[in-house]
């Protein structure tokens, strides 16, 4: 499983690539902040098999990234939306989007994010603080609170 | 295979995670990024095994992510080194990190990102052009160039 694979690494690239590195996972976060919110939406939209979707809803659910509701329109269903913890995942979908744009959409992006005035949005990745864009070749690494020394990763 | 599951999706986030989805290639690339680059060191650091390792890294070469160069301390070894696709998705894993940081670290963050004077940064996603922080809330999706009726997914 894994969970038991590379929660021994000390970072939390790989705790947060444990709760949302399952690619299904990231797509249904997706989906769900797109504004669809039901389980057969997201399954027909993906195109994946529903016993792997309620799978990876429950786990997305007990992660509390998603949060289960009762469909207001059928209190037999349920709707699926996202948490203040998933919401938060949401500017990593977009530059993860603008990436493969940039670099895996020969035929041009498929959608663009555009803001209020309608232009299209280019991200960048600041400090909030400075304003100043972020990289490794002008910010360092630093063990944190929660450094282990005995752990391996970094 | 992975790559026929989710090319039909018409969206660069299924692209992106068609390249980089499986999650010890983002350990890897992090790994690269944080300045290890040969085969002995990653292997040893994020205790994957050496087969698994071997996969992945000419995957993420021949995906143009990674550069493989012989070692200049070792004629027979090789390093390898981010190429400017892989570069983009640094701030990509910063943001997984600052994510994983809040949501899954209850001791506190094990690395922090730190600037030039020695901050913590805190890191936020904007438009290059207006400085204003990207959500959903205020930007919105649209159809791109590459956009296709006839696919799945959004």
């Amino acid at each position: 499983m894994k969970r038991s694979d590379i929660t021994h690494l000390n970072c939390s690239v790989a705790r947060a690539l444990d709760v949302v590195g399952e690619w299904w996972s990231l797509l249904i976060i997706r989906n769900v902040a797109y504004g669809q919110h039901r389980f057969t939406d997201i399954a027909e939209s993906l195109g994946v098999a529903r016993n792997v979707l309620t799978d990876r809803l429950r786990t997305l659910v007990e992660a509390d990234v998603l949060r289960r509701v009762p469909d207001p329109d059928d209190g037999r269903a349920a709707r699926y939306e996202l948490t203040d913890k998933g919401q938060e995942l949401v500017p990593l979908l977009l530059m993860l989007m603008q990436w493969g744009d940039r670099w895996e959409s020969p035929d041009g992006a498929p959608l663009n994010v555009v803001d209020s005035s309608g232009e299209v949005v280019d991200l960048a990745l600041v400090s909030r603080r400075t304003g100043e864009e972020v990289d490794l070749a002008t910010m360092r690494l630093r063990p944190g609170p929660g450094f282990r020394h005995e752990a391996r990763g970094g």
